[in-house]
């Protein structure tokens, strides 16, 4: 690649190899293991993680950039197995931003800090000429207590659960685009997803926020991490109506469009149900078990049993389907 | 102010008004003390902080935005009393960027990680289309270990020293725009300012780097904070041949240009010419007392004695003198 192209930031394969090219300059053992965060050695285990959020429109129905930001760098600690305690809060603002446009932000931002239990400690704002930025981005930073370290140890049978519908966060940002004609608006699933935090001890042992690259880069990132085969089933993946809708219109898998608050567990078999239920009772109506390690698959595939009753590898996202969903 | 402009980006009062009014949303007791980097009570203290850079152009000499993301918020936990262990990395690209470039960058933030001693620990890339950034955008944030908090409780004839000449990365950077026809060029002062560390144990007890918005800005934040009169001597602060030749043509205060490798230290009178000492010692020849706590302001007030011997008040930056410095 001469260039940067729009797939270095789709989560999926150009953005692989982006990753692999950045480590190959950079690499400890600590950045090496490539987790979502870092868990640094400091007194007791620590966590670390970081994200920039360019999402176009900045409001969406459901959210804006500034509920995405603190969500986003939540989410990405929890699902590392760390509690998060502290947030760092960078601006990227384009001149002549509007004020008003800015105190909404903080406002959802200062909102969601609340309802996720996290404090926003450390801070820095850059403001370019117009025309260098399109109207603001949003670096925020995490640190929190390390839990429970991830593991990629999987054997047969282990269960493949995902805690709601899929794709609502990519739709709901391409309509409000108002790219397509859709009749009514369909919200964000953008939310902290604190009600993971507990799941580390009953049973779960590895998750994922399912953002840029859908459910199906997620599905293979698992499965080539762990080198185990996973089999999950098309007919058990909750989607709804609006957004089985315009993924058929615009001729898209549902399975690549991105989510900002869903998340895609592995248990023991034998405590995925006490986790489901869990997921439930915090409002996650829809969670539920869509696949388990094992399957037609070979090591480190991913295959998706289809409608029809056909299997299909599935392969990560390639090229970019969407740009600044996040 | 109805529209962000560029002023919110100074480092000076147009960004002290909006930073005010972000906190104002988002306060919490570890954020309203407003250190440039967070003092995190994790088992045992921790220092966290963030900060985003947008420097155009991204090459310039002796440095890029790549040495600068790493020694800038090297810098920040430094003079905040904090060890620096770990750091994010967080790009925002505008597609089509050059991947020699991308490379040439990756490099300089290897280099200025080993100089510094840190790691880069986790990390996050965005890409844009044409036009939504200008060419790339770099945050790093970083955690390191307590080593002294800073203290503001200043006292008549406490010694104000400065690290090295003023202005040479604001002058760098202005002559490598081309915007400016000069003879030859001006190396940035751009560094991470690693010899700063020991002195929190050899009687420093506050520290700035001078970045944007100037010595003179520093000065009237220090002033202010610690509700202290300081005097500073014109006469005293190194100043390059180069800076000061160009500071004349364009008309321009260079006690309001930003560097990017230089500190201001204070410490009671006594332990100053340790300081120094160690300083030199470090490779800062030009490090030497530049005023002191007292003289004739009133509380809160910076003063500066000129070179034709007069007062005069010194004030923070208003408006914004260049964007994107840094």
């Amino acid at each position: 690649m001469e260039n940067v192209d729009l797939s270095v930031g789709s989560g999926g394969k150009g953005m692989r190899e982006f990753i692999k090219m950045v480590v190959s300059y950079l690499k400890n053992e600590i950045l090496s293991e490539l987790h979502d965060s870092a868990f640094l050695e400091m007194d007791r285990g620590i966590g670390f993680t970081t994200d920039s959020f360019v999402v176009d429109p900045i409001f969406f129905p459901g959210g804006d950039i500034g509920k995405l930001a603190v969500a986003g760098t939540f989410n990405d600690l929890v699902v590392s197995g760390i509690e998060p305690k502290y947030l760092s809060l960078s601006f990227i603002i384009e001149e002549g931003f509007s004020m008003d446009d800015m105190k909404r932000i903080l406002d959802s931002i200062k909102k969601e800090t609340i309802e996720c239990g996290v404090k926003i400690v450390t801070g820095d704002t850059k403001v370019v000429r117009r025309g260098e930025a399109h109207r603001i981005y949003i670096n925020t930073s995490g640190v929190g207590r390390l839990i429970k370290k991830p593991s990629l140890s999987l054997k047969n049978g282990d269960a493949i659960i995902l805690t709601g519908p899929i794709g609502e966060h990519a739709a709901s940002v391409m309509v409000a685009r108002g790219e397509y004609e859709l009749e009514g608006e369909i919200l964000t699933d953008c939310a902290s997803m604190k009600f993971l935090l507990p799941l580390w001890g009953k049973g779960a042992f590895w998750m994922r926020d399912i953002t840029r690259g859908g459910l199906a880069t997620v599905t293979c990132e698992l499965s080539r991490g762990a080198g185990a085969p996973i089999l999950i089933d098309e007919e058990l993946i909750p989607i709804s109506e609006p957004v089985r809708t315009l993924s058929e219109f615009l001729g898209i898998d549902p399975l690549y469009l991105a989510c900002e608050g869903r998340a895609l567990i592995v248990s023991r078999k034998e405590r995925s149900k006490a986790i489901i239920s869990s997921l439930k009772k915090s409002g996650q109506r829809q969670a539920c078990a869509i696949g388990e390690v094992g399957g037609p698959g070979r090591k480190g595939e991913a295959i998706l049993r289809t409608r029809a009753g056909g299997f299909r590898l599935l392969e990560e996202l390639t090229g970019e389907l969407l740009p600044r969903i996040c």
